[in-house]
């Protein structure tokens, strides 16, 4: 049922069937280390360079989280995946080794928010029955394609973000599976949106207006109230960009909500020194998967509304002097 | 309605609206130069840059189609977009403008496809009233992108073929429009598949063996014979990529399909030396929508089967000694 513009409730049960994360080391060490399926010591993983190390992630992660949902790959009807390397080469590379319909994308950061969307739309309308929703970011294929060689040792800003080496999965299916796991039940699709932040180096300061407008957008459309969720989560704002999104929100009218997180803002320790956080497409993917999953699971979250944001900038588009657009789609979770 | 793995019939009508379509200058000058909407002069179109020409390109598409099916920006739902620029950013930047939900795809030269099987979904299933599926690609970008600084007039293989300049949108509707358009009706979503080829110089090589496997996957799932079809038409496999196609669909028991013609082979004349002919996400795109769909429209044909092909590289993969995987999806357009 569509509701509002951009906004829709599912007609049908779209279950979460499983989630599954493979990370770097240096994410096993920050605040949620635990939590994740696997903890890579090498985040070459035996591969030859960094970019492959990224497309092998991006693989066992779906199989991991194939295998957690407890089907085989012949169940699976349709791959939807992106991540941040040029042409989605993670993704499309991975795709080779399933034999189901693939379909990439790409909305940079938000792009496992797309995925769910995608696929929770396809599932509720009955043309899929299992589809896989994965992402990935890796620190080193981002770093030297985005920004500097790795080699060079470049010097960080303050504003800046520490890209996640992660891939996650999220299986979602028309059929319950195990009890405990949530449904997907709305979601809001994200509109590009570009205040003209210049700063490639402040990506949680250009997202914030995105975020402020998904996340206004779904209450609006949904009439509901921010505390209907007992968490909003973000994807990676970072601290500042968080601040930023809770002043923006103010502004707007909705001041008092003290149920926001974002997950690039609390992935790693203060002595990861990271800025303002961790980023990438495997960011809100790995954290949401990793830890909110398990902990919705557990009983401690009942309904958490995600909302993954993206800076849709290439290397390029800066040395150009354009400005920064960007996107955030937001995804209810709910235990029924 | 699914049939099969990766194919479906679409239980509610999903109308074409309308298609714009704005190309270079030499793709005016091509086979098909009068029937498109808007030839530029200049391939730079005004811009300071290659790439800002194909961000215009990309949104004045948008809107040329938004114009032609007589709606309103405020009428589209959501924008299903991608091109071949790194993190497709003459979508992302064209989205700007839009005050309606974006969804970034990529599947290469394919991706025209992909925005067609996913616009076509979500207005039979009633999430969508107006979907925009729009694609572009720009020989000036695509060449220093993926290739070589244009500068630097690099000799071209005997199977290259030349990144079509254009950009291409086709408005899909649940409503009905104008008699005389066709419906999309029908579609199978492609698998990846690598058969090894490793030179980025032969992508009709590459993807021939993705567009035989959808084309026989589609009408078997279908349980329809190619002669259903009036046309059964792929997007950029070259001369070359057509004939291997020809030959795979015979070793695989279709032979004698002679309604099969490829975008890419018929694109440019003889002596505008292209090779072996057009390629990029804006040649199926505007060929279908400049061409094919007028003449549908004039009654030359009352079914086509699109299948839009892509060779799912980087500029860096092959570098890194990888072979290209492939993709081609589906799209049966069909005159009731």
């Amino acid at each position: 049922m569509k509701c509002g513009e951009r906004s829709f409730i599912f007609d049908n049960s779209v279950y979460v069937r499983s989630g599954y994360t493979i990370v770097g080391d240096k994410e096993g060490k920050g605040n949620y280390g635990n939590y994740f399926d696997l903890v890579l010591s090498d985040d070459l993983w035996g591969q030859k360079s960094y970019e492959r190390a990224e497309c092998k992630m991006h693989k066992e992660a779906i199989l991991g989280a194939m295998q957690k949902a407890g089907i085989n790959e012949s169940d699976i009807g349709l791959m939807l995946a992106g991540d941040l390397m040029n042409e989605i080469v993670g993704s499309g590379f991975a795709a080779r080794d399933f034999a189901c319909g693939f379909m990439g994308l790409y909305n940079a950061c938000a792009t496992y928010g797309e995925a769910l969307l995608l696929g929770g739309m396809l599932i509720s309308a009955g043309y899929e029955k299992y589809v896989t929703c994965s992402s990935s970011s890796h620190f080193s294929t981002a770093e030297r394609q985005y920004r500097y060689p790795l080699e060079l040792g470049t010097q960080r800003t303050p504003t800046s973000q520490w890209t996640v080496t992660g891939a996650g999965c999220t299986v979602l299916s028309a059929e319950f599976g195990e009890e405990g796991f949530p449904l997907v039940t709305a979601g809001t699709i994200g509109r590009v949106i570009d205040m003209g932040v210049e700063d490639e180096g402040n990506m949680g300061g250009a997202m914030a207006p995105a975020a402020a407008d998904t996340i206004i957008t779904h209450l609006r459309d949904t009439k509901r109230d921010a505390s209907y969720y007992d968490l909003i989560l973000t994807g990676d704002l970072g601290k500042y960009g968080k601040e930023l999104l809770q002043y923006i929100l103010a502004d707007e009218g909705y001041d008092g909500i003290n149920n926001l997180q974002d997950c690039g803002a609390i992935y790693f320790t203060e002595d990861q020194k990271t800025e303002q956080g961790g980023s990438g497409a495997g960011c809100a993917n790995t954290l949401f998967n990793g830890y909110f999953l398990k902990k919705m699971l557990q009983g401690k979250y009942s309904k958490i509304l995600l909302v993954p944001t993206g800076a849709l900038l290439s290397r390029d588009t800066p040395l150009q002097k354009e400005t920064i657009p960007s996107i955030a789609h937001a995804i209810a979770f709910e235990k029924k």
